[in-house]
Protein backbone atom coordinates (compact mmCIF):
# COMPACT_ATOMS: atom_id res chain seq x y z
CA UNK A 1 0.00 0.00 0.00
CA UNK A 2 1.25 3.27 -0.19
CA UNK A 3 3.60 4.73 1.98
CA UNK A 4 2.59 8.00 2.48
CA UNK A 5 -1.13 8.83 4.48
CA UNK A 6 -3.97 9.98 1.52
CA UNK A 7 -6.45 8.62 4.82
CA UNK A 8 -5.00 12.47 6.17
CA UNK A 9 -5.79 14.20 3.34
CA UNK A 10 -9.27 12.79 3.15
CA UNK A 11 -10.41 13.77 6.51
CA UNK A 12 -13.61 15.55 6.58
CA UNK A 13 -13.01 18.98 5.74
CA UNK A 14 -15.55 21.99 5.28
CA UNK A 15 -15.31 24.28 1.91
CA UNK A 16 -17.16 27.38 2.85
CA UNK A 17 -17.49 26.72 6.86
CA UNK A 18 -20.60 24.25 6.00
CA UNK A 19 -20.74 22.02 3.38
CA UNK A 20 -18.51 19.01 4.85
CA UNK A 21 -16.48 16.56 2.59
CA UNK A 22 -15.59 13.29 3.29
CA UNK A 23 -15.26 9.63 2.35
CA UNK A 24 -18.08 7.70 1.12
CA UNK A 25 -20.02 6.12 4.30
CA UNK A 26 -22.11 3.16 3.51
CA UNK A 27 -25.07 5.03 5.12
CA UNK A 28 -24.72 7.16 2.06
CA UNK A 29 -26.97 5.16 0.12
CA UNK A 30 -29.98 6.07 2.01
CA UNK A 31 -29.05 9.99 1.39
CA UNK A 32 -29.27 10.13 -2.09
CA UNK A 33 -25.64 8.90 -3.40
CA UNK A 34 -26.92 6.33 -6.36
CA UNK A 35 -29.64 9.09 -7.36
CA UNK A 36 -27.04 11.55 -7.55
CA UNK A 37 -25.26 9.59 -9.84
CA UNK A 38 -27.69 9.06 -12.06
CA UNK A 39 -27.55 12.73 -13.17
CA UNK A 40 -24.07 11.56 -14.91
CA UNK A 41 -24.99 8.12 -16.17
CA UNK A 42 -27.76 5.56 -16.30
CA UNK A 43 -28.13 4.35 -12.52
CA UNK A 44 -30.80 2.24 -11.37
CA UNK A 45 -30.83 2.07 -7.84
CA UNK A 46 -29.12 -0.79 -6.25
CA UNK A 47 -30.76 -2.47 -2.95
CA UNK A 48 -28.99 -2.16 0.57
CA UNK A 49 -27.25 -5.40 0.51
CA UNK A 50 -26.24 -4.90 -3.55
CA UNK A 51 -24.99 -1.54 -2.48
CA UNK A 52 -22.85 -2.66 0.49
CA UNK A 53 -21.35 -5.43 -1.29
CA UNK A 54 -19.99 -2.95 -4.16
CA UNK A 55 -19.31 -0.78 -0.92
CA UNK A 56 -17.14 -3.44 0.26
CA UNK A 57 -15.29 -4.73 -2.44
CA UNK A 58 -14.31 -0.97 -3.21
CA UNK A 59 -12.94 -0.46 0.72
CA UNK A 60 -11.01 -3.84 0.17
CA UNK A 61 -8.41 -1.53 -2.05
CA UNK A 62 -7.68 0.82 1.12
CA UNK A 63 -6.34 4.25 0.03
CA UNK A 64 -5.63 3.05 -3.65
CA UNK A 65 -9.91 3.91 -4.12
CA UNK A 66 -11.51 6.85 -2.62
CA UNK A 67 -14.13 8.17 -3.20
CA UNK A 68 -15.25 11.90 -1.53
CA UNK A 69 -18.71 13.23 -1.17
CA UNK A 70 -19.88 16.36 -0.31
CA UNK A 71 -23.17 16.36 2.11
CA UNK A 72 -25.88 19.20 2.72
CA UNK A 73 -25.30 20.50 5.74
CA UNK A 74 -28.62 22.17 5.88
CA UNK A 75 -31.05 19.19 5.69
CA UNK A 76 -31.82 17.28 8.49
CA UNK A 77 -31.67 13.88 5.79
CA UNK A 78 -27.92 15.03 4.92
CA UNK A 79 -28.37 14.77 1.29
CA UNK A 80 -24.90 14.15 -0.73
CA UNK A 81 -24.44 16.94 -3.02
CA UNK A 82 -21.34 16.14 -4.98
CA UNK A 83 -19.33 13.24 -5.63
CA UNK A 84 -15.97 12.01 -7.63
CA UNK A 85 -14.02 9.04 -7.30
CA UNK A 86 -9.94 8.64 -7.21
CA UNK A 87 -8.57 5.10 -7.81
CA UNK A 88 -4.72 4.19 -7.56
CA UNK A 89 -3.21 2.39 -10.69
CA UNK A 90 0.26 0.55 -10.07
CA UNK A 91 1.99 -0.16 -12.75
CA UNK A 92 5.35 -0.94 -14.26
CA UNK A 93 6.58 1.81 -15.92
CA UNK A 94 8.23 4.93 -14.72
CA UNK A 95 10.35 3.10 -11.77
CA UNK A 96 7.01 1.12 -10.88
CA UNK A 97 5.33 4.34 -10.61
CA UNK A 98 1.29 5.07 -9.86
CA UNK A 99 -1.57 6.79 -12.00
CA UNK A 100 -4.61 7.96 -10.06
CA UNK A 101 -7.58 8.01 -12.02
CA UNK A 102 -10.51 10.55 -11.47
CA UNK A 103 -13.86 9.26 -12.60
CA UNK A 104 -17.50 9.95 -11.50
CA UNK A 105 -17.40 13.69 -10.75
CA UNK A 106 -20.76 14.77 -10.22
CA UNK A 107 -22.56 17.71 -8.66
CA UNK A 108 -26.80 18.15 -7.94
CA UNK A 109 -28.16 20.03 -10.41
CA UNK A 110 -29.72 22.40 -7.55
CA UNK A 111 -25.66 22.83 -5.84
CA UNK A 112 -23.98 24.12 -8.58
CA UNK A 113 -21.61 26.88 -8.95
CA UNK A 114 -20.64 26.59 -5.77
CA UNK A 115 -17.06 24.94 -6.04
CA UNK A 116 -18.00 21.92 -4.73
CA UNK A 117 -17.11 20.01 -7.85
CA UNK A 118 -13.93 21.88 -7.71
CA UNK A 119 -13.23 21.52 -4.70
CA UNK A 120 -14.07 17.67 -4.66
CA UNK A 121 -11.23 16.97 -7.69
CA UNK A 122 -8.72 18.95 -5.48
CA UNK A 123 -8.77 16.91 -2.87
CA UNK A 124 -9.05 14.18 -5.08
CA UNK A 125 -5.15 15.80 -6.93
CA UNK A 126 -4.29 15.78 -3.46
CA UNK A 127 -4.55 12.69 -2.19
CA UNK A 128 -2.98 10.76 -5.80
CA UNK A 129 -0.26 13.22 -5.46
CA UNK A 130 0.49 12.29 -1.48
CA UNK A 131 0.26 8.88 -2.48
CA UNK A 132 3.04 9.05 -4.67
CA UNK A 133 1.26 9.29 -8.00
CA UNK A 134 3.58 10.88 -10.87
CA UNK A 135 0.28 12.05 -12.63
CA UNK A 136 -3.65 11.88 -12.37
CA UNK A 137 -5.50 11.50 -15.38
CA UNK A 138 -9.08 11.99 -16.09
CA UNK A 139 -11.41 11.78 -19.26
CA UNK A 140 -14.15 14.34 -19.68
CA UNK A 141 -16.46 15.68 -22.77
CA UNK A 142 -14.76 18.66 -24.98
CA UNK A 143 -16.64 21.20 -22.74
CA UNK A 144 -15.42 20.28 -19.56
CA UNK A 145 -12.18 21.15 -20.32
CA UNK A 146 -11.70 24.87 -18.77
CA UNK A 147 -13.84 23.55 -15.68
CA UNK A 148 -11.03 20.87 -14.81
CA UNK A 149 -8.21 23.64 -15.22
CA UNK A 150 -9.02 25.09 -12.71
CA UNK A 151 -7.63 22.47 -10.89
CA UNK A 152 -4.41 22.65 -12.75
CA UNK A 153 -5.68 19.66 -15.78
CA UNK A 154 -4.34 19.87 -19.53
CA UNK A 155 -5.51 18.57 -22.19
CA UNK A 156 -2.96 15.82 -22.96
CA UNK A 157 -4.97 13.10 -25.97
CA UNK A 158 -8.08 11.44 -26.55
CA UNK A 159 -10.72 9.29 -24.90
CA UNK A 160 -11.43 6.14 -27.37
CA UNK A 161 -14.18 3.77 -25.95
CA UNK A 162 -16.20 0.57 -27.01
CA UNK A 163 -19.34 -0.34 -25.33
CA UNK A 164 -21.14 -3.27 -25.22
CA UNK B 1 -14.53 -10.82 -8.15
CA UNK B 2 -15.91 -11.77 -11.69
CA UNK B 3 -18.19 -14.53 -12.21
CA UNK B 4 -17.13 -14.89 -15.56
CA UNK B 5 -13.82 -16.82 -16.40
CA UNK B 6 -12.03 -14.00 -18.32
CA UNK B 7 -9.06 -16.40 -17.69
CA UNK B 8 -9.86 -18.74 -20.38
CA UNK B 9 -9.94 -15.95 -23.04
CA UNK B 10 -6.36 -14.91 -21.66
CA UNK B 11 -4.94 -18.59 -22.15
CA UNK B 12 -2.33 -18.67 -24.62
CA UNK B 13 -3.33 -18.59 -28.36
CA UNK B 14 -1.16 -17.90 -31.48
CA UNK B 15 -1.73 -14.45 -33.81
CA UNK B 16 -0.02 -16.32 -36.73
CA UNK B 17 0.72 -19.64 -36.44
CA UNK B 18 3.91 -18.43 -34.43
CA UNK B 19 3.86 -15.72 -31.89
CA UNK B 20 2.26 -16.55 -28.87
CA UNK B 21 -0.12 -14.21 -26.96
CA UNK B 22 -0.48 -14.99 -23.49
CA UNK B 23 -0.77 -13.42 -19.85
CA UNK B 24 2.88 -11.15 -18.21
CA UNK B 25 4.77 -14.14 -16.43
CA UNK B 26 7.42 -13.43 -13.70
CA UNK B 27 10.21 -14.63 -15.92
CA UNK B 28 8.93 -11.77 -18.29
CA UNK B 29 11.26 -9.43 -16.55
CA UNK B 30 14.48 -11.23 -18.17
CA UNK B 31 13.25 -10.96 -21.42
CA UNK B 32 12.72 -7.53 -22.19
CA UNK B 33 9.40 -6.43 -20.54
CA UNK B 34 10.44 -3.66 -18.91
CA UNK B 35 12.93 -2.46 -21.63
CA UNK B 36 9.82 -2.80 -24.24
CA UNK B 37 7.86 -0.13 -22.03
CA UNK B 38 10.54 1.95 -22.01
CA UNK B 39 9.67 2.93 -25.98
CA UNK B 40 6.49 4.00 -24.26
CA UNK B 41 7.34 6.09 -21.58
CA UNK B 42 10.32 6.44 -19.24
CA UNK B 43 10.89 3.67 -17.93
CA UNK B 44 13.86 2.87 -15.75
CA UNK B 45 14.56 -1.13 -14.92
CA UNK B 46 13.29 -2.78 -12.32
CA UNK B 47 15.29 -4.83 -9.66
CA UNK B 48 14.43 -8.85 -9.36
CA UNK B 49 12.82 -8.04 -6.03
CA UNK B 50 11.27 -4.84 -7.11
CA UNK B 51 9.52 -6.50 -10.14
CA UNK B 52 8.39 -9.04 -8.23
CA UNK B 53 7.08 -7.08 -5.97
CA UNK B 54 5.08 -5.07 -8.27
CA UNK B 55 3.98 -8.53 -10.17
CA UNK B 56 2.95 -9.51 -6.86
CA UNK B 57 0.74 -6.49 -5.99
CA UNK B 58 -1.36 -6.97 -9.33
CA UNK B 59 -1.45 -10.44 -9.39
CA UNK B 60 -3.36 -9.75 -6.42
CA UNK B 61 -6.09 -8.32 -8.26
CA UNK B 62 -6.61 -11.59 -9.94
CA UNK B 63 -9.26 -11.34 -13.45
CA UNK B 64 -9.10 -7.57 -12.58
CA UNK B 65 -6.27 -7.38 -14.06
CA UNK B 66 -4.62 -8.61 -16.85
CA UNK B 67 -1.39 -7.89 -18.91
CA UNK B 68 -0.52 -9.98 -22.04
CA UNK B 69 2.45 -10.36 -23.88
CA UNK B 70 3.52 -11.42 -27.14
CA UNK B 71 6.30 -13.55 -27.43
CA UNK B 72 9.10 -13.32 -30.18
CA UNK B 73 8.68 -17.34 -30.92
CA UNK B 74 12.48 -17.71 -33.19
CA UNK B 75 14.30 -16.22 -30.62
CA UNK B 76 16.04 -18.92 -27.18
CA UNK B 77 15.67 -16.03 -24.91
CA UNK B 78 11.58 -16.04 -25.68
CA UNK B 79 12.11 -11.52 -26.15
CA UNK B 80 8.69 -9.75 -25.30
CA UNK B 81 7.68 -8.02 -28.39
CA UNK B 82 4.56 -6.51 -27.64
CA UNK B 83 2.29 -6.04 -24.36
CA UNK B 84 -1.20 -4.86 -23.56
CA UNK B 85 -2.90 -4.17 -19.47
CA UNK B 86 -6.23 -4.53 -18.77
CA UNK B 87 -8.06 -3.74 -15.32
CA UNK B 88 -11.31 -3.46 -14.60
CA UNK B 89 -13.22 -0.80 -12.42
CA UNK B 90 -16.07 -1.42 -10.53
CA UNK B 91 -18.60 1.37 -10.14
CA UNK B 92 -22.12 2.21 -8.36
CA UNK B 93 -23.64 4.03 -11.51
CA UNK B 94 -24.87 1.66 -14.12
CA UNK B 95 -26.33 -0.63 -11.33
CA UNK B 96 -22.79 -1.37 -10.10
CA UNK B 97 -21.73 -1.68 -13.55
CA UNK B 98 -17.49 -2.57 -14.35
CA UNK B 99 -15.61 -1.04 -16.67
CA UNK B 100 -12.55 -2.03 -18.90
CA UNK B 101 -9.30 0.38 -18.78
CA UNK B 102 -6.59 -0.36 -21.49
CA UNK B 103 -3.36 0.87 -20.50
CA UNK B 104 0.30 0.54 -22.02
CA UNK B 105 -0.04 -1.21 -25.40
CA UNK B 106 3.06 -0.98 -26.81
CA UNK B 107 4.97 -2.98 -30.03
CA UNK B 108 8.41 -3.29 -30.19
CA UNK B 109 9.55 -0.86 -32.81
CA UNK B 110 11.32 -3.63 -34.97
CA UNK B 111 8.05 -5.74 -34.89
CA UNK B 112 5.44 -3.21 -36.01
CA UNK B 113 3.56 -3.86 -38.85
CA UNK B 114 2.37 -7.47 -37.63
CA UNK B 115 -0.57 -6.90 -36.12
CA UNK B 116 1.08 -7.70 -32.62
CA UNK B 117 -0.75 -4.66 -30.94
CA UNK B 118 -4.10 -4.92 -32.48
CA UNK B 119 -4.62 -8.67 -31.89
CA UNK B 120 -3.65 -8.03 -27.70
CA UNK B 121 -5.93 -5.24 -27.76
CA UNK B 122 -8.91 -7.00 -29.34
CA UNK B 123 -8.30 -10.13 -26.57
CA UNK B 124 -8.28 -7.47 -23.80
CA UNK B 125 -11.73 -6.54 -24.96
CA UNK B 126 -13.00 -9.79 -25.23
CA UNK B 127 -11.71 -10.09 -21.76
CA UNK B 128 -13.62 -6.71 -20.47
CA UNK B 129 -16.77 -7.98 -22.33
CA UNK B 130 -16.24 -11.72 -20.87
CA UNK B 131 -15.66 -10.26 -17.35
CA UNK B 132 -19.11 -8.20 -17.74
CA UNK B 133 -17.13 -4.73 -18.84
CA UNK B 134 -20.14 -2.36 -19.92
CA UNK B 135 -17.66 -0.76 -21.99
CA UNK B 136 -13.94 -0.57 -22.42
CA UNK B 137 -11.87 2.82 -22.50
CA UNK B 138 -8.31 4.39 -23.15
CA UNK B 139 -6.64 7.32 -23.93
CA UNK B 140 -4.56 7.76 -26.80
CA UNK B 141 -3.08 10.50 -28.94
CA UNK B 142 -4.99 11.77 -31.94
CA UNK B 143 -2.84 9.84 -34.17
CA UNK B 144 -3.84 6.91 -32.59
CA UNK B 145 -7.79 6.94 -33.41
CA UNK B 146 -7.61 5.17 -36.80
CA UNK B 147 -5.53 2.55 -35.25
CA UNK B 148 -8.00 1.58 -32.05
CA UNK B 149 -10.70 2.55 -34.47
CA UNK B 150 -9.41 -0.95 -35.89
CA UNK B 151 -10.60 -3.06 -32.80
CA UNK B 152 -14.41 -1.27 -32.32
CA UNK B 153 -12.95 1.82 -30.51
CA UNK B 154 -14.81 5.69 -31.46
CA UNK B 155 -13.84 8.82 -29.83
CA UNK B 156 -15.80 9.31 -26.70
CA UNK B 157 -13.82 12.80 -24.80
CA UNK B 158 -10.56 14.35 -24.16
CA UNK B 159 -8.07 13.48 -21.73
CA UNK B 160 -6.84 15.63 -19.20
CA UNK B 161 -4.06 15.56 -16.95
CA UNK B 162 -2.34 16.89 -14.07
CA UNK B 163 1.41 15.93 -13.58
CA UNK B 164 3.49 16.31 -10.29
Amino acid sequence: MASTSPESAAAATETDGSTQIRRLELADHERGFVALLSQLSSCPDLTPSEFAARFAELAAHGDDHVILVAEDPSAQERRILATGCLFVERKFLRGGGKVGHVEDVVVDAAARGKGLGLHIVRRLVEIAKEAGCYKVILDCTPELRAYYAKCGFVEKGVQMAVYF
